[in-house]
């Protein structure tokens, strides 16, 4: 099967650049069962990281023609590249092969690993909007805490070590003082570390890599025949009326 | 004080046009507490109505900008003139002057009206995110059911009697069958029908007119010197950090 | 419009006496958007503050006398003059003029704010009732805490720096520990220091004073033409049967 | 032991008369464990029937009193002789003695029957107040439903076939759309006309007995040493700053 | 009425005992009502004590098989003798007499004596699984908190003075730290120590021996003439069908 | 990778049979990623279909043994072989290996297809425990409803055409009643007629076929290198310290 990974920023022209979606296509392609393709593309504009509602919302456009795109040209499941899952809804409006975002993906991966799990995310100003989340992937009751590293997206990858202790000191917080009996990387540059055996290791705790989620989630999906519900995420009804799709927008 | 009631669609330019917009401004200074001055003014493009999460996705980026541009113009509020409330957190992070949309505005205010409340919306389709904004107002517990009249937004206007009758109709059933106190228009084009007043007479049970109901909010807000909280919505992090606004976008 | 402000104990004899009443009504009407005339008036007889269930419930009877006097006087809207919304349920189903709580007034209003929001109250004695107050109102899913600082109510204009520091200290922790965004005067007597742009500015978070609340919640409906749903609240049964009010009460 | 069943209205002086006062503890007599001793009393005014928010709050003042005077005349404990419980937590701050609420005893009693419970009260505007409580009491989850008869409290004993009829049918429908596996009477009077067994038998499900219940639950507390907890229902702290009861009330 | 608490491990074979089993027939025929009589009796086979869920899935079967037999000897109802309440709702299938176990006995009974309750457990790991059952019971919104001692349930009668200061202690972090109101022993073994009075005063806030609370339990339900629903938990279908019990069961 | 899928009764002794074994090996076999190799394997003795509580805890103890044999035979995976997942937890405790139930990973699996899913049992009296193992498996939440087929699990392949129609009506009900946007089938013969496909098309929703959702369950978390968390399901404390597992059970 081939999955498109579909980055919502211009990560080709940002500090990242192309070395690292090569990078990221190699590792989950690595990550992949026997048989499957998986290639990341990335939108030709929109936020340089996503770390903000605005942000959140100014790459939705353009990535919804971007997997609109995939599905045309025969890709058979797409996954949104944020860990926001931004535009899922709007994706699965406008496609029937299965779209997966990271965030549903690995919540309900991490709600069979024990009876609580936790997100460890970016800053503090995005805990609100994670615990949303999880409310919308229907796993709220499971969340016991989300926790914020403080190191942005784009200094991540700068000082691995540094980003490693606080990752395993934030998740052990988790552990310890929110009973989390596991923890995921809410943040994809956090999953494409691919740290989570160590970090586990160190934690005591399984650690879920949302990146590798959303491939199996994916998988999983295309092996089985499923994809999203059209009554819930049906076309737009202006389209189903005969309406082309650029007819929906007025300029 | 002055409002601006910011169309996230291009009304101007599309079936409705700039006499409905008119009349709508007409309206709302006409509801509005003496010393209020209300502007209505939409964004250049975007979705012609918004009816599916793709629309609402659609219409957020402009929005953002119109109203950024209304604070720096002296406004004193900005409401967000779609029932779905498109980009309420991202303008939130975006000014310091209140943003209201009238969906939030009009539950909090049917939450104080009874045991529970009923929402009117057009499709089938978007009762799932309607009862997800309930949740994110907070007053997820109060919703007694979400049910649509199956009239499309652009077609409301066109034959208003059976409009009506079937608003009435619907309504009653929230009621009687859904034990509900009270009821909202979810849609502001159902809303600026203005017949709430008619509505609630023949249902027997309190009509919020999202319109209104986002107009008091915004100038209860202003008259108390109130504000959505900086550390709900706070302004994204690169631009605390010193970067401009429009470094948040890459191309 | 007319607005009753309601003291539900006899204050004008109790040791805050007229003095009080009137610059609260000072205050109240300062507050008030144009056109809006606001009285203060109190019971005959009842408890001198209410810091429990027994003092709450001992207020009910009289102050439900004096609401249903301010309708047949000819007030717009009543508003029960003390943060339990004491008799708040009995008053609306014997009246049809609105009738509001400061407290559910105060929590629908700061659950426009942000993500959550506190209380900050009296005695610790409290807490639950408080929790009830917003599980009522609807928003319980919204409440960060309640805190209390322990100040009598008797005592809090007695030392009014003490107050204050006692008050930005115990709405820091709100914000700080629980995730509280805005935070609430969970008493008249605190709402009336008139403090809250002082004690908001000091901690970094909105602060709702609940008298201003309930006032823009009256002048709101009575604006909009709304009142509690007799559906939810309706007039006695036996009244309905044709008794007098007078005949509820056998002796 | 001694128990007190004290009637919040001035049940001698109405239509039920003294002659039914007496009946109900000659019935609670015959369900008590041996060597318990029942006596009803009743307050001097106060509604005639209780079957809304106004009459329920006019009844309070004077049932307090009542409770501490049977608490001061060696009663081991009392039970608040109305199915709403009215006054329940202002009688636990002023006593130390159990004091339970048929609602109460009887919510917590039926959640230990089934997965689900219902509760058959008098009027539909009495539901919302009934689903309240449910969650007061903390058993929220399990309400199947509230289901009204629409039969005045005080015509209930009128018809007796007729009521009979009206529970059958009404439990029935709990069972059969609710998903009720056990019911109980949201009222005294359905309750002492000591149909428990008939109407369960007739509907193929528990039914119980709110009189009962009470009175089992009295029992249960006093038998074990138990009474409700202070920090949950204090002394009004007047009191406990060493003022008399008498001093809460200012006329 | 004859009450039969049946051990579901074969506690007369263990290290306990014997005498124990004799001194726990004796302790709660001392706390019935008059007119009661309790018969202690043990499986033949099954977990020396239950700290697991394996554990309590081991004693499952044989405890069935002796509570049926309990109900064909005539006893009037059977107490599960396990905190977890193992095998209730399949025991509650196979007879008509009523079942009751401590865990929903003394979680029902908490729930009346404040607004929030603690359970005190045996180890950590314990805690998830407490915590469904009062989801379980219905009771899960009242849960204040799930403590651990850490000390194993055969070692809670070796050293009473250390045991009963753990249990102090950790009471005491549930009334001050997690607001609970009241708590209660999460063990049978806690339970027979006979320490709830003594606890309760050191702690300041009621304390449930749950075994006591079952016992109540049950002489309430036989008092009543009230059994569990059978539409809750109706007899396995083959037995409905004809099969007899043995026909089960294939091997 | 090696997978046991373990049936937790004899099925190879009962009416099914050792055939119905091997079509079910056949067919897991056929669903697997490439480089994965399923048996399935029963336990010796045990019930002959799993329909009540009774039949469930009988089934526990010698499923728990061959389990833990599968691991020691070095297996990578074990599923469950029963919708009611039992003796997931205690499996866990015992086990490192991943151990997964179909219920819990055809739950998980569903929450991801839409807003909301309905799980199609055998019958009523199972209703409420599958509502319990969505609450237990986070997603309570999203369950839209349980509806029975009423036929028992020993009779769905006798007349196969009868039963797939009942269970497009059931589904079909699910959707336009509950509004689900999928559904799964609550029973592993349900699950192994393979007519997920089928039924999808003709309901106009997603099916899940339960048995298939825990195979890909169990290839993802081996894929991943991720299992249950020990912190969640530890062993037995008496093996922690130092006793074999046989000395659980004392006889």
């Amino acid at each position: 099967m081939r999955i498109a990974y579909v980055v919502p920023g211009p990560m080709s022209k940002g500090p990242m650049g192309l070395a690292e979606m090569r990078r990221r296509e190699t590792l989950l392609n690595s990550w992949a069962f026997p048989g499957t393709e998986v290639t990341v593309v990335d939108v030709p504009d929109g936020p340089a990281s996503i770390e903000s509602a605005y942000e959140e919302a100014l790459c939705v456009p353009a990535t919804i023609n971007l997997i609109m795109k995939c599905e045309r040209d025969g890709f058979d499941a797409a996954i949104i590249g944020c860990f926001g899952d931004p535009g899922l809804e709007a994706a699965r409006e406008l496609t029937t092969m299965p779209v997966v975002g990271p965030c549903e993906s690995s919540l309900l991966l991490a709600a069979g690993l024990g009876h609580k799990f936790s997100i460890l995310t970016i800053f503090d100003s995005m805990v609100a909007g994670q615990e949303f989340l999880a409310y919308k992937a229907g796993v709220r009751d499971k969340l016991a805490s989300v926790r914020a590293t403080g190191i942005p997206v784009l200094d991540l990858m700068k000082r691995p070590e540094q980003t490693k202790a606080r990752l395993v000191e934030t998740a052990a917080l988790c552990v310890k003082q929110d009973r989390a009996d596991a923890f995921l990387f809410g943040c994809m540059t956090m999953s494409f570390l691919d740290l989570a055996e160590e970090i586990s290791a160190a934690v005591g705790a399984p650690a879920v890599n949302a990146g590798k989620a959303a491939l199996k989630h994916a998988e999983t999906l295309v092996s089985m025949g499923l994809s999203h519900s059209k009554t819930a995420f049906p076309m737009p009804m202006k389209m189903q009326a005969g309406q082309p799709f650029e007819a929906l927008r007025v300029a």
